[in-house]
């Protein structure tokens, strides 16, 4: 809990702070994975997993920009509806993610219909648009701000998955480059709006709190519900 | 109740045959308005309680966006976004909208502030949000329907209202020109989408009952609530 109020640049610090102790670039299984010591299997679990929180990515955006208060800012958000659906057929992060997912093996419509997801996931992904459509907007658009953390572990992903998979291409990697320039793009401008609107002791403790959350289902997502699996297996 | 199923062309006509019974078209207010026989200040009011309703639509939209199931979906009513909130700073039919009523003479801040609303237009307003919110999703497209019937009456308040009204100019009402494009485009995906997903006589029941529901609530927010306000004189 945050008793004092916090500069701009503290709070920022605070907020990357976060990253760096909680973000799952920390979590074992993103070493093993870009170490190329996961097998296909595994691979394909984690993708398969994943595919659930890009599917619902537009929904989080779409119910923010429903709460939103002006044209500017539901302008400004609207952007990642045009990064994750594309603005043409066959375009877009959800499609580019479902290119993975090929490349790994998986059927298409078996992705798509969640059948094959784990219950944690589904519980994570959910729980992050609840935060979204439930709570204040100035903590909504703070819970977006785990894209401050992604370019490090995207750039340790890729290139020690494109090193250690002789079954792995850039192709079937391609939705992690636009995010290399999208997910800064979307972070300023969340860390702008959220450094400028925490402005008491207690909007920055929920701002810092909900961060630290999401941080936590961030992980689920990507990387803790595999690793959990594997270790029942 | 509809007990028997219609084919598409006789669902269509139904949810037409709505707009011919129910929209505020046919109130006296509509020909009030246009035969140029309201003053400045009952043009106000109008203008007033109807900037709630252009200035929720893309919450409405997004709500709908945020429940649609694929990008393909999502893209196409991304498009009323565009339209509403404009591409940038200035544009758009909410900035339209307040050129009409800075045009009738009332201070921006009091007409963004919806101060001075008729709990009426908010409660029809909200209603219509919470359709599409809270209902299926084949009914909250279906509520949208209304835009079928907007072309006639844009045509004739346009033309009655500058022939009518020495005050008022064609930039004033710059915000009806574009609708006329784009009401109709919007109208028929949806109406495409109803009558491909409307296919049992209890959807084709709820998709009539909601737009004759809207059809209601669409006077309410622009006409009805003015009428009733005006007989209180």
């Amino acid at each position: 809990m945050t008793t004092q109020l916090l500069s701009p640049a503290e709070l920022e610090a605070a907020l990357k702070q976060i990253g760096a102790e909680r973000y799952h670039s920390l979590h074992p299984f993103h070493e093993l994975m870009y170490q190329g010591k996961l097998n296909r299997g595994q691979l394909q679990a984690w993708a398969l997993n994943r595919y659930y929180y890009q599917c619902r990515i537009p929904a989080k955006d779409a119910t923010l920009i429903a709460r939103l208060p002006t044209p500017e800012l539901r302008r400004a958000w609207r952007r990642r509806l045009h990064d994750h659906d594309g603005d043409e057929p066959n375009t877009g992060g959800i499609e580019r993610w479902l290119r993975l997912t090929d490349g790994l093996g998986l059927d298409r419509d078996y992705v798509i219909s969640t059948s094959g997801l784990l219950p944690i996931t589904r519980f994570a992904v959910d729980a992050y648009v609840d935060i979204v459509r439930d709570r204040p907007i100035l903590e909504g658009i703070a819970s977006c701000l785990t894209e401050l953390f992604s370019p490090t572990i995207i750039a340790e992903r890729v290139g020690g998955m494109l090193a250690n998979y002789d079954f792995i291409t850039a192709d079937t990697l391609g939705y992690f480059t636009p995010r290399l320039d999208q997910a800064p793009m979307d972070a300023e401008f969340a860390l702008d709006y959220v450094k400028q609107h925490a402005r008491t002791p207690e909007q920055q403790s929920a701002v810092l709190a909900v961060l630290r959350t999401n941080a936590t289902f961030s992980g689920l997502c990507s990387t803790r519900c595999i690793w959990l699996m594997l270790n029942q297996e």
